[in-house]
């Protein structure tokens, strides 16, 4: 029995069949980028500690400034120097001055800093400042960036470069993220032979298997391949069976004759629940989802464009709902260059190449009357024509998700 | 002696100063996502490398079945069976049908398959087909995906994990790319401490280190982090000599006081050429480059918000110089949320965080007084508001590019 449905059918069912696994593992900061935060990440303390200064100047109350200028400058006795990285040894008396560098404490009792430019040095223990300062002029004030208790970053969050900085900012040099998915890669056809293998008569490469093992470890998942396996139910069965109990997710992929799905079938209702069988997507449609207790078994088409799209669409989104990852997606805008007709009532994705011409981004669709796999070689990113539209003119604006090159 | 330069200046003479080290190493296909193509890859063979059958279903000459219906079947006689990846051991005669499963071989002498829902097998080794075939019909040829000497992907190019299918694909399991460089970060600065270490009295933590290493990481570079150096011209000299014999090229970052960026540029021009001081940008302007031969040296600003645009924004495309990588860069649309001001005779960058209502994508820019660190943390993107343009208006239209969260 086939129940297909819908691509936005499929990601709220993967909402309501699978929950955060809510796994949490510490690793130093050197190691935290890319991992997915397993907690808020609150300041303990404040960032910057000290008042600081913004400019290599000095520090004055406001106060005694007020009203002077080139011609009439503040007289104003230097009281100190502070140094980097040392806190201001003695507080400013109203009417005294102190020396500061950029990023030096503002010592007690200064409100504001006059760049160096402004001021003139007499030489006799009397700095002459040019032009008035207001108060918080030229400073950062303590906390000014960061207090105890600040939210920093959100759970869920992918830490990116800029978050490292802003954790060692704070001093979270070990970071609560999520425990990484190990996710298992059955094979299955007659057929394959392993990309090193030179394909005899009626055999062609396992496409899917490395594949797929770049897309989920660029997704941040530790992948176990399991080889290719013949169409051989029994050998299959036992092959979930053992990629079940060592992994958080497994995907089966290829299979595509009906027997081998028919069997796939069967396999995931012995081990738990079918949920899926068919999206009205296009490539992709023969793809199976179930789960066996909280385990997700995806049987992805063999065919590896329609595999690549299958696991970009659907199987990222599974594995990130597992994982507590937030998952914003962007597109960028572009024109399609030619037109592209499409009419089979699913939602129909293509591979493109982007180019710029004055200010304008174009979107080439690859074409291929296999698409086997040069669809996918080289191309920057995707777009889909919706399952209600009957195809695209030349220069439509598209919505490109960008895969490539980058 | 300042030479400050426009960012447009300064990408122009990365060109000019800078060229590919053109140095190659083969890595395996499962390390190849991520690196850099050093060659063109041309298939070596045809993909497939057999006539292949996309459907379930029955191999015929389409002349045989011309005209026939569910009425009036064309009667076939069965020559054999095509079992998955094996050749087909026969070839079909004029008259003849033979079964074949999604992508077996089509035997010799066929042109098309007849999927398997208009066919009626009546068990005495006779197919009815009940459906005229059109010649091509259901087929993929061999070399239709790819021919020898198709180049399937080029130089220059980020390998992505469709590329790694596209490679496994043509049994391309040896990969050539281009060497990985290796970046030296050192950061100075008497006020700084390791991120690890609470900070005294006047003291910061030293954000830069690990965010340019997380940076250059993600980037595809080995990083060797030089730690924190004191802002003592020998020092740094003999530091940034030992950096510059260990490495690809140098980053200085900190160094913020008038007197650390003039130690700076001494240090560049006893170690080679001073090729600029200063890029017309808000942050960052306070950015050295230089070279010592061909390695770069690059003096980042101290603020770690600076040091990051400057990193994203001239660093990365050097590095990407060097070792021969596309830059291609993708911006998404969205409207910002609140008016921003800028009239600075500079390009101003902001970094941003994205959120999408009915549709539209709008960037709240982060704002923050001192802006030490809080405004990369949890950025999803960043902006530039032009030099010529005096601010921009709520609601106006801004071009985003992606940095973090996905």
């Amino acid at each position: 029995m086939l129940f297909v449905k819908t691509p936005e059918e499929v990601l709220a069912m993967i909402q309501a069949e699978f929950s955060p696994l809510e796994r949490m593992e510490t690793v130093s900061l050197s190691c935290a980028m890319g991992r997915i935060l397993a907690q808020d990440i609150e300041a303990k303390e404040y960032v910057p500690d000290f008042d600081r200064s913004t400019v290599d100047g000095f520090a004055v109350r406001a106060a005694d400034t007020f009203g002077c200028s080139d011609a009439i400058p503040a007289m104003l006795p230097l009281q100190g120097t502070v140094l980097m990285g040392e806190g201001a040894a003695f507080s400013l008396n109203p009417g005294q001055c102190a020396a500061v560098p950029t990023g030096g404490a503002v010592p007690e009792g200064a409100d504001s800093v006059v760049m160096l430019e402004y001021t003139e040095d007499y030489g006799d223990g009397t700095i002459g400042i040019c032009k008035s300062a207001a108060p918080g002029m030229n400073m950062i004030f303590r906390g000014d960036d960061v207090y105890p208790g600040k939210v920093i970053l959100k759970k869920g969050r992918r830490l990116s470069d800029a978050d490292i900085g802003a954790l060692a900012a704070i001093g979270q040099v070990q970071v609560p993220v999520a425990k990484k998915l190990t996710v298992g890669v059955i094979s299955t056809g007659d057929e394959l032979v392993p990309p090193e293998v030179q394909p005899g008569a009626g055999q062609v490469r396992d496409v899917n298997s490395p594949m797929l093992e770049a897309m989920l470890t660029a997704f941040g998942c530790n992948v176990k391949n399991f080889g290719i396996v013949i169409d051989d139910e029994a050998l299959l069965a036992e092959k979930v069976s053992s990629a079940l109990s060592e992994c958080d997710a497994v995907l089966l992929s290829g299979g595509s004759s009906v027997g081998v799905k028919d069997a796939a079938c069967r396999i995931i209702e012995s081990q738990g629940t079918l949920l899926l069988h068919g999206i009205a997507i296009k490539p992709g449609k023969p793809t199976i989802l179930g789960k066996a207790g909280e385990k997700p078994i995806v049987g992805l088409p063999g065919h590896p464009v329609a595999a690549y799209f299958i696991t970009k669409l659907f199987v990222q989104p599974l594995l990130g709902r597992l994982i507590g990852r937030d998952m914003p997606a962007y597109t960028v805008t572009a024109r399609v260059t030619e037109s592209i007709s499409a009419n089979h009532g699913r939602a129909q994705y293509h591979c493109c190449r982007l180019s710029k011409k004055d200010g304008q981004l174009y979107a080439q669709p690859i074409r291929g009357k296999s698409g086997l796999i040069t669809t996918l070689a080289g191309a920057d990113g995707y777009f889909c024509i919706d399952r209600d539209c009957e195809g695209l003119p030349q220069n439509a604006e598209i919505q490109v998700t960008i895969t490539g090159g980058v």
